[in-house]
């Protein structure tokens, strides 16, 4: 009987993580394909329709920045996932927090390809945009943070990982900070600048080392 | 042969609640995030596009009001099937019904959104809103009953967890109740205590508690 | 080496049912959740939004009938693949045609809603209604059929269940192709009778026979 | 200690591969599922429903092909993922850039669909289509090549079925290239060939093969 109790307790606890995950993963999906919908189609008018469409450009960016961000916050989400052990309740209200900045992303992506033709609303849109990414970021880093403190992780390598994983996280915040400071003056060149810095967290430099480290042991 | 029989009907029941727990993680995922597309960014005219989506906020409470909602009856459907041991076909059905009450959600809350400036229909909005939610918290409770009535649960501290799961459910049933009525009365009330019950319920109070329980055991 | 030939086989083997099942629970959740897109909040007009509101009962009809034959289907194909041993290749070409008709639903349903007023226009609608739900139930009976012709079942029960689950499809089929024919001449009629047709199937008669028959063996 | 550092390692590895299969599978069956969206009902006016329906055909076989090609790449990634051991970070990115073109799939096709009338328009519109799905069978591909030329898939019978596969994969290429020309010219005339290439793709003589040939060993 006391032999149960235990195990019982832990297919809990692994089945409340394996649900999280499974929660998690249905918002990032739908989140980064309704982004699609805001893809509208120009009508076919006397104008050329080749032309119309390379005018719509600033939709194409923020899409595609839009996408890298939700793509590169599950990147994120499944590293610390993967040296989750266990999740607790705070864990789960925190993950909802994030994935309510991950679901609510594609309303700025859709002011930001609305307003970017009008000065002072585009730059409005361009500061709510760059709030929503650094709320999608700073909560990755939150649920690292208290992960870690609260011991929910793995204790294998896990300083390495620690160190790696800081290391990305909080230039990216910084960043994120700078660069919707500088949206307030240059909105255009913030989003590119987002673009840039989507590009950086996706791009696996602390991956490949560590594959490579990995390689290099066994 | 006889040893395959039970061992293969075990395969097949919690296959069953596997599949249960993933068709409603989607739902769920997919109402909390269809959400967003009631968001309607606000056309630029001569007006200042700033003031135009302070205007908006009840569009946001709403939204904000129907993700918390979501999200807590993700977690109490987290916390239910936890504890199952094995769905049953009743179940399975009172599930889809639950189911049917959480992807309808974005109907009044779109509703909501659309009739906070007129009182009459605003009333209307209000209550239809108020007996949607009331339905979801319903059919937790309905759920989790059938469940401890049918033993489809795991025995070990069963107890405990009834009592506080049931502290949880009956006062917000009773509150969804309470708030139904005053809002015929006093339909914008009524959403600020929709938003307050939701926040009550998603804080962990329980889980806080029977946390510090499990460590000091431990 | 030759053990871990067939082991691997094994894994690959019940990783293809499990995707199946995870892209199916998926498809299964969107449509029936995207459906709420189409019921349309009516516009505050001098008209009573109260009547207004009501006046779209054929909307909600239809939203409740297709929320109801698709959650069916997800039913009938979770006791598919709670007996389902192992997935060909031709299984899950028929399980993407199954996916198809369901994910197509929302589009007769959105007609249906849409040409009621018209009596020419709503013939049509309910028709290629009629055909979409038979296409979901045929699809549901084709692959349990192919599953046992192919022996892609587990053993156990087989003959009981194979009996039960033959007693709902094959008149629900016969029934779904009754009424698209009394449609032609009385399409209102026919869409109450979907509905009947929906609640005779998702009421669990053979799943509570069963279980009282599980019961009282052990 | 050295003991739990690999069962460690091992557990994260197969998460890696879960997640990514599970977020796949979320993007797959969302984008295949949003098409419907496009199915726009013609509005009820004095002329017959039934000819305007029949009149929309361009947009029925477009959402045709996209739902076979979205299909067919599920198809093609669940069987690389069955011979895949183990994700690594780059083949992580290669498969978010799979599903980027995988969600944007219904814009281009809501763009045939519009499109379809004009024949500078259609042109641009075919030609963008067919990138697309060159796109996604190019990705499916890569990562395919990927993961034979990193060793991250389990060794037994590969030989075998990386020609099977291979003899796929750059044939549909290679047709799809050619279409992709022949659609500047002849718009209407690819379309009906990408539906050709979607069904030669779909139906599955490898694996009928494979089957016949493992049925014939046991």
């Amino acid at each position: 009987m006391s032999d149960t109790g235990p195990a019982d307790t832990r297919r809990r606890i692994s089945l409340r993580t394996t649900r999280m995950e499974a929660f998690s993963d249905g918002v990032f999906a739908i989140a980064a394909t309704l982004l699609v919908l805001d893809l509208t189609v120009p009508a076919v008018t006397s104008k050329d329709v080749g032309h119309q469409l390379a005018e719509e450009w600033p939709t194409y960016l923020a899409y595609l920045v839009s996408f890298a961000t939700i793509g590169n916050a599950w990147l994120g989400h499944s590293v610390i996932t993967e040296y989750l052990d266990r999740a607790d309740p705070i864990l789960l209200r925190l993950n909802l927090a994030l994935l309510f900045f991950v679901s609510v992303l594609p309303f700025p992506t859709h002011m930001l390809a609305e307003y970017v033709s009008n000065e002072g609303a585009e730059r409005i849109a361009v500061t709510v945009y760059g709030l929503n990414l650094l709320a999608i970021s700073a909560f990755i880093a939150i649920i690292w943070h208290y992960a870690l403190w609260q011991r929910l992780v793995t204790k294998d390598n896990t300083e390495d990982d620690v160190r790696a994983l800081t290391k990305k996280l909080d230039p990216s915040l910084a960043s994120y900070a700078v660069v919707i400071g500088l949206g307030l003056w240059q909105p255009k060149v913030a989003v590119v600048l987002y673009f840039i810095i989507a590009l950086f967290m996706i791009i696996p430099f602390r991956a490949v080392l560590q594959e490579a480290r990995r390689r290099r042991r066994s």
